[in-house]
């Protein structure tokens, strides 16, 4: 996360784990779309389209597909950038940091800024999350969801993915 | 404004002017509290407070006073800084990156993402404004309140105190 970040224990989540996978690897798989779509959902979820311009105000969207064939799409725009150390993006703007529109029925659920961290280590990468909220509802709706199980899955199915390579 | 914006003229308000000022005094004027508050706001308002932290995440915050006395405090951050040449904040999120709660009753009216661009121009400084919204109801929110006279007249107090100088 940025260093003008303040924590909040009400409002964040973190997810950290220390992964025997090179940063390098980390990287692509969170910065091209075809090396995301096959680890990013938790199977039996699936990703089923991604857009990636990996800039400042560039968009990041994907699509989420459900085991019933629901799609949840999500659009946001990536605020910092730094390659193979960190990556920060929010769906609370849109691409060309365009305000997105307040939340009502059938958009988003709460809005987020979510920062992955990663650090060379002896074991091979710390790989930090942190997805922060504006309020306690955002945040207990996201826990809810599953964060750091979800999170925890995609992480395992990226490894496994290296270990094929 | 960033090279991922995307023009919506139902969205968007925008304002451009040659002032024959230097750049890097328009930059100072943006940039520091002090240099900030004396033409920030059109008189008779006043900007009584106003908090800068120039970075990306960093903190913008000013407070402005009507005639009557009544306080509007505004809080954002920046997403992009390069000195004497391009800011650009928003008030959608707070330092930190972190989406600001959603709008309600007696907090600000509509999310914005503003950007201030200087290029050197024979007369001066070409001075362009880019003010985008998430949606119509608030552009034209931020239209009626004055959107072009305001900045005009904000503008007009900017090149007054650099005549001073």
């Amino acid at each position: 996360m940025n260093s003008t970040y303040r924590p909040d224990s009400m409002l964040d989540l973190t997810f950290e784990r220390i992964v025997d996978v090179p940063k390098e690897f980390i990287w692509r798989a969170w910065t091209k779309p075809e090396h995301l779509k096959p680890w990013f959902c938790p199977l039996p979820w699936t990703t089923i389209d991604c857009e990636i311009d990996l800039r400042p105000g560039g968009i990041f969207r994907t699509v989420m597909r459900s085991p019933e064939g629901q799609e949840f799409p999500g659009t946001g725009c990536y605020l910092e950038v730094v390659e193979n150390e960190k990556l920060t993006w929010t769906n609370a703007l849109l691409p060309g940091f365009r305000p997105a529109p307040a939340i009502h029925e059938g958009s988003v659920d709460f809005f987020f800024t979510a920062s992955i961290q990663l650090a060379a280590h002896p074991g091979g990468t710390r790989y930090t999350a942190t997805v922060i909220h504006a309020d306690e509802a955002g945040c207990k709706k996201h826990a809810a969801m599953g964060f750091q199980e979800g999170w925890g899955k995609a992480l395992d199915q990226l490894v496994a993915l290296a270990r094929k390579m």
